[in-house]
């Protein structure tokens, strides 16, 4: 190791966790070295912005990036783009970085080592997906990355046909972007519903419902099994997954919205302890098993507020808040994530908008808590006001101390702020007998008097009393 | 008393309150005979609305009534409209009854009653706004009832002109529904700012800079002193309070919109006690000091969820849910208010959106707490993403614990329902250390990473740390 006299923080990543980490970092230690290092060649953009660049609501893919260079630069921080970390010596702590440009190899040592390698988008066992290994055949896409979108959006002419295969918050988000470039989308998923990662089954089929009004052609239990087409994809092949029957559905982009796996090599190298769901394990201070090695983001597990349960982080929201804390303790400093993931989820496609956070009923099934459940179907604005749309609340709390667990809400309008309050109170522990008296936000063109929010309460509170 | 088996519930006064209690003591006990008395000729219609009948938003003021007559009668709840409570025995437990239209009375027994006997419009010593006691100048109007909004609504004309004298919540809400109606309007008010009852003095001048861009005059530190004209209104004099400088407004219409006044008179010849802002005070049960009778809505005051402050309820939200809990007790049932008013409070006026809950610095300064203070102007979008919009957040803590104590957030977008999560926060006696670190609804189109609403607890806990 080199004489100096500074710290030196290295981070692997340059995404959302790695980036903040970064931040905090410097924030935290204003004299440490801090280097970061991404394989990618922006500097840290919003990947969930990616389908929102595609169907130009902002404006360019370069408008994504939140960090540009010169913030970097500004905040002192050493970025290497283009580049990834090969391999690493955890005794003598280096890192060897190999630039993608030049091949040319540099070990820089850390004192402190902050993983945010992220995760790889997960392609489904379908033929003719790849025309080489690593190679998609044309058409075939993720949406991961700027290259990606910029890939797809070379793609979209007038009367393209596109087919997304999965119809989680990516995949609707993507197939709303392509409807809105004017291309024709199905949508593809092999589970019986859309977004039910996000919902539970009842809440999943009131979205599905809100979608199936814009005519979007979509098909459940549905597993995209091949690739058609030469040169380019022509089209998808489904297998319905009861009936076995096949059919085609002509395409000319085929976007993969399957979900991600962690990129967790170098931390296996490194000797990183792995959770059960394949991601590095971290604790509350975002350190792994190996002292001076923490991890954030995508490519970590951490555990479920409510059940205790190990879960993959993969949301934009804790991986930020990982980041903070990773870079406060990396540089020093002292933070902790809260004692888990809440979970808080929302997104808007084609109209539908959903909010949920905590577990789910299967979820909660698994942990051994046979939730209460209260659902509401109110209205967003006062019977008498114009113009109020219909909105459907579900809260699952426990059984038998009534503490709030989970919250669903899907509708048309004013959705998502709504989660915020069951979000604030799954954290503080309330209960339901308090939400359900809640004074909440009335005004007539605002809300109603009583709010569905706490009307959902009160229904799972009347099943509470009863028992 | 005469003989009979089912209980008697009486309830005095057919607005929210009243209402609610009328409701939820029919759901409690289905054989109870429950009657509504009520001085207006409409039943429950709801008061907020009344700016919005007025614009049109609402198509028609009788579009605000909530609970018709024959929802009424399907609920087997006895409504007496356009009669008046005149006296009462409590020994005897009964109510003399006085139709207002042919002055016929009867004395109706009670086993419990429940006062729900409003405010009334309160008129500031203003020289010509009265022609004979009791009876309003042409053109100078209150907007409490129907009545009022019709009275109002057939002076409007091309080319009218208005005063709206309070720039409170209700001024505001009619001083834009005037402006909708394309009456030219001047807002007038005694305290340096719009709505400091419900704002601090910085949120209120954030909101009053949103307003601003409508050109609406206002005037502020101004005293209306006068209603100039002979039959009808021609002007209202106001005087400057620093400068004692007057001048004429001239108007067709002034709307005086400056609170209101209990109505206490019953629940005095009662003996009910009253509490330190002259309203009657009643415990979490809604009980007043006399037994067999209960209180609800604006006659009452109830303490300050934060300071334990007696404050007058004068809030939809609280009378509405106070009814319910007065309505269950009353039949026999068992319900309780939470240990205090969190006094959530939303508006929108021009453009601008306010929300907030808790008490201001002021009011904690009152009562002994000098609060924390963290602010944040932030965007309700990430910075990428267009069309995000301004949102100020002020968070007030306690300077020991760092517990939320209030919350006032102005902007433009996307205000009101981020109150809510605060409203949790401080019923649960959440700090700002969890609240800093709850995850937030988050996606490009709907929200940033970090929300306004966390970094305002950032910005008190980085001050809660240095102390």
């Amino acid at each position: 190791m080199r004489n100096r006299i500074a710290m030196r923080i290295l981070i692997i990543g340059g995404g959302a966790s790695g980036s903040t980490a970064a931040q905090f970092a410097r924030k935290t230690d204003r004299k440490a070295e801090v280097i970061l290092v991404s394989n990618e060649n922006y500097p840290f953009y919003s990947r969930c912005g990616l389908p929102y660049a595609l169907s130009g609501r902002v404006p360019s893919f370069e408008g994504l990036v939140e960090y540009s260079q010169s913030w970097f630069r500004q905040f002192k921080i050493d970025v290497h783009l283009g580049t990834e970390a090969s391999s690493l010596d955890t005794v003598n702590r280096t890192v060897k970085l190999r630039s993608l440009a030049d091949g040319k190899e540099e070990n820089v040592p850390y004192d402190a080592l902050i993983l945010a390698t992220g995760a790889t988008p997960w392609m489904p066992p379908m033929e003719g997906a790849y025309v080489q290994p690593g190679k998609l055949r044309e058409g075939v896409h993720f949406l991961r990355t700027i290259p990606d979108g910029k890939a797809i959006a070379a793609m979209l002419k007038k009367g393209a046909k596109a087919v997304v295969v999965g119809a989680g918050l990516i995949g609707m988000e993507t197939a709303e972007a392509l409807t809105e470039m004017g291309i024709d989308v199905s949508i593809v998923d092999i589970l019986p519903d859309m977004l039910l990662a996000s919902l539970d089954e009842d809440m999943a089929a009131a979205a599905r419902e809100i979608v199936a009004k814009r005519n979007i052609p979509m098909f459940f239990r549905s597993k995209a099994v091949k690739v058609t087409g030469d040169a380019a994809a022509k089209g998808v092949v489904i297998e319905n997954s009861e009936t076995k029957e096949q059919q085609e559905l002509p395409c000319d982009i085929a976007v993969i919205s399957t979900g991600n796996r962690a990129n967790i090599a170098l931390a296996v190298a490194a000797g990183c302890e792995l959770g059960v769901t394949k991601h590095i394990r971290v604790n509350a201070r975002c350190e792994t098993s190996v002292p001076g090695i923490f991890a954030v983001g995508d490519c970590t597990e951490y555990v479920d507020f409510v059940t205790g349960a190990p879960v993959p982080v993969g949301m934009g929201t804790v991986a930020t808040r990982q980041g903070r804390t990773a870079g406060i303790n990396a540089a020093g400093g002292r933070s902790e994530m809260p004692r888990g993931i809440l979970g808080t989820r929302v997104t808007e496609a084609f109209g539908m908008k959903m909010a949920a956070v905590g577990p789910g009923e299967a979820q909660l099934k698994k942990a051994g808590i046979e939730p209460l459940v209260g659902k509401f179907s109110g209205s967003t604005l006062p019977s008498y006001f114009p113009g109020g749309e219909a909105l459907m609340v579900k809260v699952l709390a426990h059984p038998e101390s009534g503490k709030l667990l989970g919250a669903q809400i899907v509708g048309t309008a004013r959705v998502h702020q709504r989660i915020n309050a069951f979000a604030a109170a799954i954290m503080a522990g309330m209960g339901l007998e308090d939400f359900a008296r809640l004074e909440t936000a009335y005004a007539p063109p605002i809300a109603p008097t009583l709010d569905p929010i706490t009307l959902a309460c009160d229904v799972a509170l009347m099943r509470l009393r009863r028992k």
